[in-house]
């Protein structure tokens, strides 16, 4: 029998996007062309170190992962769901595309819990434990088009810090039993590459087997291996199809297909 | 023929409220009890200008208002979009009670213009052109309560800054076609008063006779006069009943009720 699922595309843009006004608004021109039901989730680390620094609070980094102390979830707060949610939601109506911008607390949208302390203390990051998309999919068969900034809530009222990259993993695990999902990792290359020094160098697919080899050796590493991590995620919760890729032409197939 | 429609209400809370953490969370507790389908509204112009001094850029006022220019606006957007929009949200989804919050540009919900310069350039300043009501009574039917900042947007990708009293009027006037609507200001005092310097001289009921000798005797005077004028917008437009009153028991009837 045919797949008869609706088709919906989950699109996470990565932080020095945002931070360019010229290249996030032909990302966003690009993404609005996308068919069917749609998503956008973005980042915006460093825009949000900058902010910090303008209002002399240092952010603390442990592993490559933002430590949040009360401080730095607020300005978190302010600039991934004020300032550049709230952009990106004012410059895909333009196009037009009805978009609606939303934390995790937002319809009780992402529910998450306030990362355990074993050997670091995060403070206010959020791992995520639930995506509830009853409202969500009347929304999207609405031609609404969520945008996600990388916010969750605990439902006791505290808002928590959580990775963008995660956030769509468990968006399109979520929605993957209603819609036929594709999932993408847009980011600075244009995929995954065999040599970091040559942009040209992209991998067209790695499956599991190839990530451990490549990750043993090197060729895979730092950032990388979680945006793997949430790209393996995804498949093994029937996820169609999930790619880590550059941000042009992102309503066309590119980058580098992640399969199992 | 009796009215059948709905009820709704729709509360606007001010500034001063915003930043006392345990009265917010009293008020949203109120909030939470009201019966039917409710949209808050919350202001937030002191917290906004305390975050621009923060970050060196001086506030500009022209008779009560505030001249937005970009900087303003950002921080506008951060401060009420963001931090304070975020913040209730979550306070409300572990009542709980399932919020939404929005800007003007979420859903295209609420479309203006920028201001029109006339004596004075106000800026990045919206007037209100249309509600968009469609989505926003889907999710209403769904016990979806709408939380809205004072943001709104042209649709040509510029957000604008919007007096929140005006929001809560133009919400209240475009949904009375289809709820029994009614519109509550909150604010510090326990409604309008007879004598400024004596809380409890509340006037249980002002009309629209009443409210022109008032203001010429000067017994209302400076930031009531805007908010008496959009509480008679809303009652020109159907709204069924408008109070202007305290933020304690917004779910039960106190303050001046309005009246044509």
């Amino acid at each position: 029998m045919k797949n008869r699922k609706p088709s919906l595309s989950i699109i996470k843009i990565g932080g020095k996007l945002i931070e360019d006004e010229q290249k996030l608004k032909s990302v966003l021109t690009q993404f609005a062309k996308i068919k069917g039901a749609k998503i956008l989730v973005h980042g915006g680390g460093k825009a949000a170190s900058a902010w910090s620094q303008k209002l002399g609070i240092a952010p603390q980094m442990i592993e490559g992962r933002r430590v949040t102390d009360l401080a730095t979830l607020e300005i978190a707060t302010m600039v991934y769901a004020g300032l550049y949610n709230k952009k990106i939601v004012s410059w895909l109506q333009a196009i037009p595309c009805n978009a609606l911008g939303l934390t995790g607390a937002d319809l009780n949208s992402i529910l998450s819990h306030k990362r355990i302390v074993k050997d670091i203390d995060y403070g206010f990051a959020g791992d995520i434990d639930l995506v509830e998309t009853s409202i969500l999919k009347q929304l999207l068969n609405n031609q609404v088009t969520p945008v996600f900034c990388a916010i969750t809530h605990d439902k006791n009222g505290q808002l928590l810090n959580t990775n963008a990259d995660t956030i769509a993993s468990e968006l399109a695990a979520a929605f993957a039993p209603f819609y036929k999902t594709t999932l993408k990792f847009c980011f600075e290359k244009n995929g995954v590459l065999e040599n970091p020094e040559d942009d040209d160098s992209i991998f067209p697919k790695i499956n599991f087997t190839d990530y451990q080899k490549h990750k043993q050796v090197g060729i895979i590493s730092d950032g990388m291996i979680p945006k793997m991590d949430n790209a393996f995620f995804a498949l093994k919760n029937k996820v169609d199809k999930v790619f880590i890729c550059g941000a042009k032409k992102i309503h066309q197939t590119n980058g580098t297909l992640i399969q199992l």
